[in-house]
């Protein structure tokens, strides 16, 4: 009998524990619907606990502070990112061939609700930020891209530095045909401007500058 | 006695119309430092017209909804960037000289508070807005631009459709630096991603593809 209470505690403990998880991730994909459908503008706590079917106070518990939740949005962004590009057809074919596929993969990443709820909220919190916690989580997230391009591209021989300017271009320049396309939603050849990108990546890999 | 009524009947319209433009002006400015310092949230009615040292009614007057407000900032933001590239220095020395000196006064453009306000403002209306007014915008501001590229590049041979695609390929770039350094306020070897843009530029200038 002990035994079986016991149990209960652990599973019922498991069940609070998952259900803790699932009301965080609930709270975060409210935030990113409610920017997307009303802009940040409607990103009010009240708003984002009626959308996510969770207490005010549920928000609160997660996030202390709202800086707390834009942050949860750019690591959980920087997460499905990742994710994205750890896929094997990276791994193998010709350079350009591996480029192309890292840069149409990205591009679905950049055109996702996530990934413009993040330019959103970069773009409104720019003058309130607190800009320290936020330089911190992007430099962990450099290492890690830096890392999972090392293999991709094993043949490339740029130092840290100089691959980290080939990330940071690759990503400037979808990050700005991203919001291209939201003022030109008729922009034509988007393939395009991808390839002028993927080459320009190719050129940057092999040459360093 | 007539004539100097009508002189004065004159002088007054003057002077009306002088201060409805300057009125005009006066809320857009407001509109733009109350994006930058306090978000697109803050961006009420009744704050324009307090920044703006107007009445409501006069906010109302120039701009019968919140949509052509914008317009009037993104009206403006073309008409400041078409002032900056006409520059006389733009139109003498070599290619890859001309294409330098459009990128960097390109890129002090777009570190404007102006410029930041428009693409918050486009961000943060892209589920609500008029699409085909600003689509229209967008055509025209096209045209001009060419135009202007055309007049600093006469050796280009490339057909509009690609003209407008370097112009676009360097805009786009430029565009994601703005929100990267945003994002990370650190970013080193600006002068590097605004070269590689550069040598880009030159590239298809020189090069239809």
């Amino acid at each position: 009998m002990t035994k079986s209470r016991s149990n209960n505690v652990v599973s019922i403990k498991k069940a609070v524990k998952a259900d803790t998880g699932s009301a965080r991730e609930k709270i975060i994909d409210a935030l990113v619907a409610l920017i997307t459908e009303q802009g940040f503008v409607a990103a009010t706590n009240r708003r984002v606990a009626e959308w996510a079917e969770v207490s005010q106070s549920t928000v609160q518990y997660h996030f202390s502070t709202k800086a707390r939740m834009f942050e949860a949005v750019l690591q959980r962004c920087h997460a499905e990112f990742l994710q994205l590009v750890d896929n094997d057809a990276l791994l193998s074919g010709r350079l350009e061939a591996r480029a192309n596929l890292f840069v149409v993969l990205s591009w679905r990443h950049y055109q996702s609700a996530l990934y413009l709820a993040t330019i959103e909220i970069l773009m409104a919190t720019r003058s309130q930020r607190e800009i320290v916690t936020l330089t911190q989580l992007t430099d962990h997230q450099a290492v890690e891209q830096r890392q999972r391009i090392r293999e991709i591209f094993p043949e490339c021989q740029l130092d840290d530095r100089a691959l980290a300017e080939v990330l940071t271009s690759t990503h400037v320049f979808l990050t700005g045909l991203t919001v291209e396309t939201i003022l030109e939603p008729k922009l034509v050849n988007i393939g395009g401007y991808l390839r002028r990108c993927t080459r320009a990546m190719v050129v940057m890999l092999k040459t360093p500058v």
